[in-house]
């Protein structure tokens, strides 16, 4: 099915980030027309080294999501819309909410509205998260479990699926909403730990730096490699089943983080850890143990994760050695 | 319980609108010192005929729900925060979802970063919607009940209440929010039948004009006399119980909009209806029955409504007689 893609034209927003990248050089294999649109914020995830294989291969437009001009520019013609731009930053959002609602409210309403106007029907895959579902009431999380946000980014996300699928009825749209769990990887941001801390553990062990962990360290993540994140992104934007649809991903092998980090340490041959006290801040936004139940994607689209972690984290620490300097100093 | 509003500082967003004014007028009776923070725009809810009674004993901010100057002045030092303000309209919502966002988001994230900075212990009383629920999947819904909005106006609803309830954990906020259902009564505008059809049918009877139906008229709908709201209003407001909480109201004897329409009629002594084939747009939006189940706020604060849909409605003719020209031409 994949093969598919061959030919297609692909608009990816968030396009030189970290899933936005990964699913670019994947689509360019895969024969597709690919655009990427990113505004290239400091501190966001965007990063030109993350496209170098890929670099001639590909249009690039500089522009930021409330931008509706270059959107509407953007939007028009694609057969497919990969929907990952965004602000990610759970505590920025509760101490700022402005910068949040305008990349994620307004920006994501300046993309629906470009498509009602330019490209009606086209297909969307909206990039959800986990955090939309705030502290579990049930382990593991199905897709229909209440929505109980803990921070504005978390409730901006919600609102943003909710809007795509009020859009899907206004015009012809077809979406799906993709929840995303703790996904790890190349080519994720490592200057700070805002968008997810497993990332700059990673670099923290490389660096043979200490790693603080909130608390016991006992709460359960499920944690996916970048490789079946981008599969279920190829999956859920070709195959019409998936449309109107909203899938969790999830490993099928939960692990408390304290094991994440010692086994990040291990596997890099160097750095450290800590259990260190709740910050008050920290502690309000903590969702507590996450399990992601994923038979939904599993049964319908044949989805499953292919990496362990092992392998995952080997292949992203390698690639974070060799390729250091383009992602900190 | 209600005494203990005497002397209270209370602001009332959307003040000069059907919930708000009749609120207000409520509030000066129990001794309460008011502030009305209304932007009187065009087509929305507010008029100045409304709080003609109290005209002298309350202080009214004209201002934006945006306007975070005004808004920090105007939250400094009260006891109680009524939100009320807000555009509620589902379709202009969907053909234009900007207006909406202003005052929904913006507006009421406005509201809340005032209170951090300016009063970060108030209590707020948020004047959600049964909108929020969108179609229902059990009837009668609980306040448990899945949130699947139909339109912008909805989703941004949610947001909202959701923003309050983040906010609450951010600084020391108390907050309750009320799902409302249709409410009907005197002060409401009477110019369009954007916020509800239920008072602008009151107006074609009386004008012995056509009320128009969409499809069947069979849907089941849930009405409370504005009275019996505001009693809701007030009881959560001075009840600390009901901090953090979230509580539908509704009317113990739901009846179909067919029948509705019919006794407005009855009960106006003109007016005639006709059942019409369901425009695309509003068929969209359409809920199906909406009935409410109301036993939490009984049983933990004694609210129940008290004026029958027959009282209700004759108060509520006997006022527009009287003072129709405050309200339409």
């Amino acid at each position: 099915m994949l093969a598919d893609y061959k030919n297609k034209k692909i608009l990816i927003t968030g396009g030189l980030g970290f899933l936005g990248s990964n699913l670019a050089i994947k689509l360019v294999e895969l024969g597709a027309e690919v655009e990427l649109y990113d505004s290239l914020e400091k501190d966001q995830g965007g990063n030109l080294f993350n496209i170098k294989p890929i670099r001639q291969q590909v249009k690039i437009t500089k522009a930021k999501l409330q931008n509706a001009r270059q959107l509407k520019k953007a939007v028009k013609d694609k057969d497919i819309i990969f929907n990952i731009a965004g602000h990610s930053s759970h505590l920025d959002s509760i101490k700022d909410p402005w910068v949040d609602v305008e990349t994620n409210i307004i920006g994501q309403l300046t993309l629906l509205e470009a498509c009602r106007q330019a490209n009606p029907k086209v297909k969307i895959v909206y990039a959800g998260t986990r955090a939309q579902y705030g502290k579990l009431q049930t382990v593991p999380v199905k897709e229909d479990h209440p929505l109980n946000p803990l921070d504005i980014y978390a409730v901006n996300k919600i609102s943003a699926e909710q809007y795509h699928f009020i859009y899907q009825k206004i015009c012809d749209l077809r979406v799906v909403s993709l929840r995303l769990n703790n996904t790890y990887g190349p080519r994720h941001q490592m200057k700070h730990t805002k968008y997810g801390v497993q990332n700059y553990f990673i670099r923290l062990a490389l660096d043979n730096e200490e790693i603080k962990i909130y608390g016991s360290g006992e709460q359960l993540r499920d944690f996916n490699y970048i490789d079946d994140v981008i599969e279920a992104f190829l999956l859920t934007g070709i195959n019409p089943r998936a449309d109107s649809q909203i899938y969790n991903l999830g490993s099928g092998a939960p692990i408390s983080l304290l094991d994440f980090v010692k086994k990040v340490i291990e596997l890099a041959g160097s750095g450290s850890f800590q259990l260190v006290p709740w910050s008050a801040e920290r502690k309000q936004i903590e969702v507590g143990d996450y399990v992601a139940d994923f038979n939904k994607i599993k049964q319908e689209l044949g989805w499953q994760p292919q990496v362990s972690l092992d392998e995952g984290l080997k292949m992203t620490i390698d690639f974070y050695k060799e390729n250091k300097k383009y992602y900190w100093d």
